[in-house]
């Protein structure tokens, strides 16, 4: 598990005053950047030169409190299920005052980014992904 | 059933030359303000004057085929199910080839911007709710 | 001259409830996608397959008037100088209650996206660019 | 002067690969948060209970070289100018290679955010500001 933490930004809410909901999702996709930071080059160059993508194929989440301008969430990330070409990641989004706001399943598929079909699962993003395996969580 | 047309803008798109995940619920909000455009002064009134939002409370999706910069996605919304104060919206993403992209299950709660409480769902929003209810799509 | 009807929708605000600055500049690059629609594949084309694209290379704006969720933004665009590889466009948007709300000169350079250098302008961007100039304005 | 580090996110970047022009304009203003910090509250509380903002009046970019995804910007920021309601803040947005990607000159007015009208600039604000008066930069 590590975590993440990140500020809510002046330009992150919404007419309603609230964390405009698809941004836990941009907020995840940062965590999970952090979860593979320690690839050699990181997730940048995991995209950008060896052309392996992450992206979503199946999200589930579930909004329990709001959150707000200002707000500093804690964002817990685990990876819950790892399959050959498929892991299954989870997000804990707590507030600083600990409520839990949301709660994110976000099952990503190694993609061929030149090709854009699935492939193996590179031996390194293997690795880490055991790392932080917590199929209990 | 409404549908509504959106393209894929320049800036939609990821490093890895996709369509950004979270956009498609991003894309989906929109969907869902046409839903309601009806209402006198339409979605915009109901947050900015009624002080009414509806938040998201869950959010399952699935995603099937890539979308790119340039793409034009036809979304399909319908009502899917609808409580006393709460709604599952659902959405099917099409791209221009007919290729279904993703499908997303929306459940939204009527909320009092003033307390952040859930409150009855005002009976114009529940009449609009109604005239697209199809649960069995 | 061409004006594009953009509407300031629920994410674009900020915590202050009001059109977040830079969202200008994305409308104002959503106007010049408009400008260059008839391009044949559009503008699209020239940057996915033609791998020519048009970056900013300098911006001067002035806001006059706030702009809030549900405004309704009239964005007149012009091409108020041409070069041999940039033109200086230039926007005005005007709220649906006809006050200017900001003004932007948006200078861009046609660029080879592969080598990241200045190009040639292509001849058909140029006759756009011609067709709409209007330096007086 | 302060100094701000900003990676370039995944979804930061636009389809030409590029930064997205309007989000220097974005990590400005995270810059601006940060120079105020140090109030009370931090910049969240003058905006959100203070109910006091600085809406940009003018801005003034120039661009002078790409910045992709995974570079590492530095954001160097001063107050270069400083009035009674108003201060001109500069950024300098260095990659991590030293190469100047980026100036900015971006204005600011003090104004009460419940009559959106211009305001005393407030003695704590105005003291921050004095700190990183630097006329000359």
């Amino acid at each position: 598990m590590i975590s993440f933490e990140r500020e809510v930004r002046f330009q992150d809410v919404d007419a309603a005053g609230l964390l405009f909901f698809p941004e836990f999702l941009s907020y995840a996709h940062e965590a999970m950047e952090q979860l593979f930071a320690s690839l050699e080059g990181g997730y940048v160059r995991l995209i950008t030169e060896r052309k392996v993508g992450l992206p979503a194929v199946r999200i589930q989440s579930v909004f329990h409190a709001p959150v707000r301008y200002g707000d500093r969430l804690s964002i817990e990330t685990r990876v819950l299920a790892l399959g050959n070409r498929s892991m299954k990641l989870g997000y804990l989004f707590r507030r600083q005052d600990g409520v839990l706001a949301a709660e994110l399943e976000h099952t990503v598929v190694t993609t061929d980014l030149n090709l854009l079909r699935s492939c193996e699962m590179p031996a390194d993003v293997r690795r880490i992904a055991e790392t932080h395996l917590d199929p209990d969580a």
